[in-house]
């Protein structure tokens, strides 16, 4: 399903992208979802790059808000929300891909993540078919 | 070549890579280059955002320090630079052509725009090869 804004329907389609999931913080949300399977605030919470309790809260609202992820309850705990990327967001998965593969080419990389970048550069499809997957199992 | 940034070794490549060029005006200038063939400080000046002029030199700094962007004197006027795209700067097509097919996914384009997206989805390779052969003219 289209979803066009068109509060930005003259805007250039290179700054829409960075507008809208172009900072630190939403990139490595949407990382974790794409790629570590997390799906919860406390998953979020936990990685290793300390996201802090404010930034994250306003970072999963923005998400929301552009469409990129949703909440829906956890059916085995009611207190807690489960978040999922949607269509949009799961579209996104090129663009972060293509960033890994780029940087993976001038980053010095510990063993996982040379992995993925080897899994990117190989069978990059296979990747991101795991990822609609994976969002859609939630 | 590899080049790789020991400093950053221990960083996550999808950070890695929005440090040095997620930022609004670094992408509208590698676009341009790309995408557009402008490759001089009067070409990026006359952009459409209207990018202002220490804004401008900074970032071209900064891009090139990171060794995406090179310099040289234009053969034709001794007073000018030509900006070109290095190999590490050329490798991030990629992420531009998938950032602008996601955005032509979700926002209204113009005319031209549409047609890039098009042109992003049916010949991305004759795409980035353009783009290669356009930055190695330089």
């Amino acid at each position: 399903m289209k979803n066009f804004d068109r509060k930005r329907q003259t805007g250039c389609p290179v700054t829409y992208g960075l507008d809208i999931f172009g900072d630190r913080w939403s990139l490595l949300i949407l990382r974790d979802m794409m790629l570590h399977g997390k799906n919860t605030y406390g998953d979020f919470l936990a990685a290793d790059e300390h996201i802090s309790t404010n930034i994250l809260a306003d970072r999963l609202k923005h998400l929301e808000a552009e469409g990129i992820i949703e909440k829906s309850d956890d059916p085995e705990n009611g207190k807690r929300k489960i978040y999922s990327l949607t269509e949009k967001g799961q579209d996104l998965a090129p663009v972060i891909l293509e960033t890994i593969r780029w940087s993976g080419k001038y980053i010095f990389l510990n063993k996982e993540r040379k992995a993925l970048v080897t899994r990117i550069e190989n069978d990059r499809d296979g990747l991101l078919a795991e990822i609609h997957q994976r969002a859609n199992a939630n």
